[in-house]
């Protein structure tokens, strides 16, 4: 586990515990809000061209980061009421996409994939 | 800089470069890859009642762990996009959080808060 | 084509044409705004019990008519812009899903189905 | 209430009692259902370019069209758990649109409309 998401799970478990929160907080809400988060931060770049969203103004791309960091803090709140590693979910999850896209299958195309 | 997502980001970095994927990965599409995973995950969960969200079958709970990775992974790639240091982020959200909804106010109540 | 539809299709044309906004509307921006108003109405019940959820405040249940009104007019720009039919697709998918889910095997049963 | 969409209204009634999935029906889970296939649809245009999301091969518009249809379902069957008419819905929304975004003020401008 990593340390600094190890940081942020306890805080956020302290965050929850003080405010009596953690009755709203089952796995299926926590991935509802999850989600509502994750469209927040696409809310951003809706209407943007691929290229404007890589040049974002400071206060959009502040905007931004926020939408991210809420993106993470459920994340790691959802992981930590399932009980998963999220950062060996990840290593794990990279072996198996290495093999799922071969390099020399996947170079330059976009189609038949739906996964990084 | 977390030093496990930091690793992360260079592998995913790696592997993009590889199959030279870069050219699909602006933060607009991104944006989108984020968002279609957080509802693959919230898919599995949609028709659950909370307290069954709380206890899932063996395989469920494997492909949650799965879904908890890509959106992690994706995360990750779109906040190396903007350049942003998402543990940072997240421990300035949590900050300002902790000012939007003071214990005594908040205890208790999921009415008029939408974020952790 | 439904009347009441094709009339929303009309006006929803002339909008974006007085507004110069048809720029912005490709399909690829439509499903993204979309899935932003499905999300929005999401965030409405993510703490909510499935109880309360049926029986809203007034004024919450007029917020939420008012986003369930947003995601028809994207999908009723997105449909015109792809040139489909939306309640023939509807039709159409509805037929597909009698044989997906025939009435013995799926009584009662939420697991394995995704769709309505 | 539109003809068409009362038609499928009722069939998605008598779906849901047939296979006794009434139970799973409760506005907040067919709001997240919603909310899946709105990102299911958006799956199909994430790595395209604008100008492509146009003009979809015929295999990807049969699909999206399914996708649109499933959204188009699941709108009409929680607007019927809440008694909502979406059509009149859509006609107020886009009322109060004309309203906030003049022709004048938002004329070729994306920048600070979230909103149709």
């Amino acid at each position: 586990m990593s340390r600094d998401i190890e940081s942020l799970r306890s805080k956020l478990r302290l965050f929850a515990e003080e405010r009596d929160w953690d009755k709203f907080h089952s796995p299926k809400n926590l991935a509802a809000a999850l989600s509502v988060e994750a469209a927040e931060l696409l809310e951003h770049f809706q209407w943007l061209t691929e290229s404007e969203s890589a040049t974002l103004p400071k206060e959009t791309h502040f905007e931004v980061s926020d939408e991210l960091a809420d993106v993470l803090l459920y994340l790691i709140r959802l992981a930590d009421k399932l009980d998963i590693d999220l950062v060996q979910a990840a290593e794990q999850k990279l072996l198996k996409n290495a093999e799922k896209y071969p390099v020399e299958k996947s170079k330059g195309k976009s189609t038949k994939y739906t996964d990084l």
